[in-house]
């Protein structure tokens, strides 16, 4: 890799040899974004379905594949390991023995502090490895669902540990930013309290709230038809994320456990106080309240 | 009015005079679609705003208006009360007096059974009362917002009590069916049931999301900058329906009461029971769990 500070904005980082370890939608859009910046050289897909490899393949999105993580990292000077947050340590201890010294690994993992303590032990001397997180994602999954512009305007959150290299951050930020992201650093910590509050709450309430639906049908035994026939717009924006893999949200709650449960209990403690005011038919409270929120909703950007 | 029983499908029902109370989304949206359908002569929108009817006037959505409720219904054979919830009875005490024998009065109340217990008492002998919901909407409000498309392809709920007029509901059917809207009957009680589960419970839900996350953030006191600068698409998704107005869905928890707070105990023994789960970290409860929502959820047709 090469880097030229006096024309940092534009090709100041070059890999030669990139492996993307995940080629689905999240590894496979950053290799788009990556070539079309003209940040690398080679792309290397690894995964363990030759089917999906395939796909990436035949869609440029990658060079060259293989299923052995250990060959597929050779000689690479970036390497972005795309899996789900549970398997990113065991992915990072195969191809440890493989990494190139100088090399610098980063993740995409949406849990960081669990994932760091497992990972950042693994990676040998003189490999700089970056936690790193793009807040992005659809509903779609897999190379053929990635697209280069799935990154653009949105944030991304890197969360550097005493033990990061300076200058490795500085090259991971300027390879999200190529990727149109807006790159924020954060302790682990805080992006788990941060990243638990907005994102993985609301999938456990959207669970919870499908599930709650369907028992209420199960227990009206058809006197209310098919509830969810009802449904209006609303209903259905507000569960799409309960489509989401439950694969993959078990293993974050695994991951981010204890921020999970503390958000879920603050968000206990509101809906209660709602509650009681709906029985006491407190309007004023209950206006003062829906007041906030809509006042705090109207401020982000749809 | 004139109906004529042997061409059911097309132009069977045809009113001289419509008044509508209430110009607004609903109000003004089924007015458009009355005139395209052909349905009606003359349209008369009622309201307290003059900006608005006059608004609706020059769209053409209406022909005239008045401010004066009584005078607005005079003549008319069919009155639509397009008016928050709890202000529809407090309508209907002004009209009665000047309502045409044999003139049908429908309403589009979100919340049926107590709307029904102050409502139908003030309607006179000889007028026709037929309680209906469209369940159609969007966050946009008045008669600027109207359009001919909002009910097509919607559920429309007519719950008739012992005393409705077969005839009227059948007309009221008519008009639904006319406007593109897919209608069912359903007794008052279930409805409110099924309203409370699909649309009230997730406005409760999104409103107390938004707040519990906005007092992280207050918490965190920017240690993790804005927080909502963090949420990504399903974040907006899930908390759109939180910029809902605040009157209004005050005015639905106060007629709807028992219902929501009763689905609001249903969920929150499922969140509890998910919270339980993530904390022991029973993996295979919380992938059963997340499966079955993703089951369902799945099955609504976005």
């Amino acid at each position: 890799m090469s880097r030229n500070g006096t024309i940092k904005e534009t090709m100041a980082v070059h890999f030669e040899k990139v492996t993307i370890i995940g080629v689905g939608l999240i590894g496979g859009s950053l290799a788009i974004a990556l070539r079309e910046g003209g940040l690398c050289g080679n792309i290397v897909g690894v995964g363990r379905g030759v089917r999906n490899l395939d796909t990436a393949k035949r869609l440029s999105i990658i060079d060259s594949f293989t299923t052995d993580p250990a060959e597929g990292v050779k000689g690479s000077s970036l390497v972005v390991v795309a899996v789900p947050v549970l398997s990113t340590a065991a992915v990072v201890k195969t191809i440890a023995p493989a990494l190139e010294k100088g090399c610098i690994l980063t993740d995409v993992g949406s849990v960081k502090q669990a994932l760091i303590k497992e990972t950042e032990p693994l990676v040998p001397e003189g490999v700089h490895f970056v936690p790193g997180h793009p807040i992005a994602g659809t509903e779609d999954s897999g190379a053929a669902a990635a697209f280069s512009g799935l990154f653009r305007g949105r944030k991304t959150i890197l969360t550097p540990t005493p033990g990061t290299d300076r200058a490795a951050l500085s090259i991971v930020r300027e390879v999200w930013e190529s990727a149109g992201s807006v790159v924020v650093e954060m302790d682990p910590a805080i992006h788990d309290t941060v990243l638990a509050a907005v994102s993985h709450l609301p999938h456990m309430i959207a669970y919870s709230l499908v599930n709650t639906v369907a028992d209420i049908d199960d227990r009206m035994g058809g006197k209310g038809g098919d509830i969810l026939a009802y449904s209006a717009g609303g209903f259905r924006d507000f569960t799409r994320i309960a489509s989401s893999s439950p694969g993959m949200w078990s293993d974050i709650c695994a991951m981010n456990r204890d921020a999970i449960v503390g958000v879920i209990e603050d968000f206990q403690k509101t809906l209660e106080e709602l509650r009681r005011s709906i029985e006491a038919c407190d309007t004023e409270r209950i206006i003062k309240s829906f007041e906030r929120s809509k006042r705090v909703r109207d401020s982000i950007k749809d």
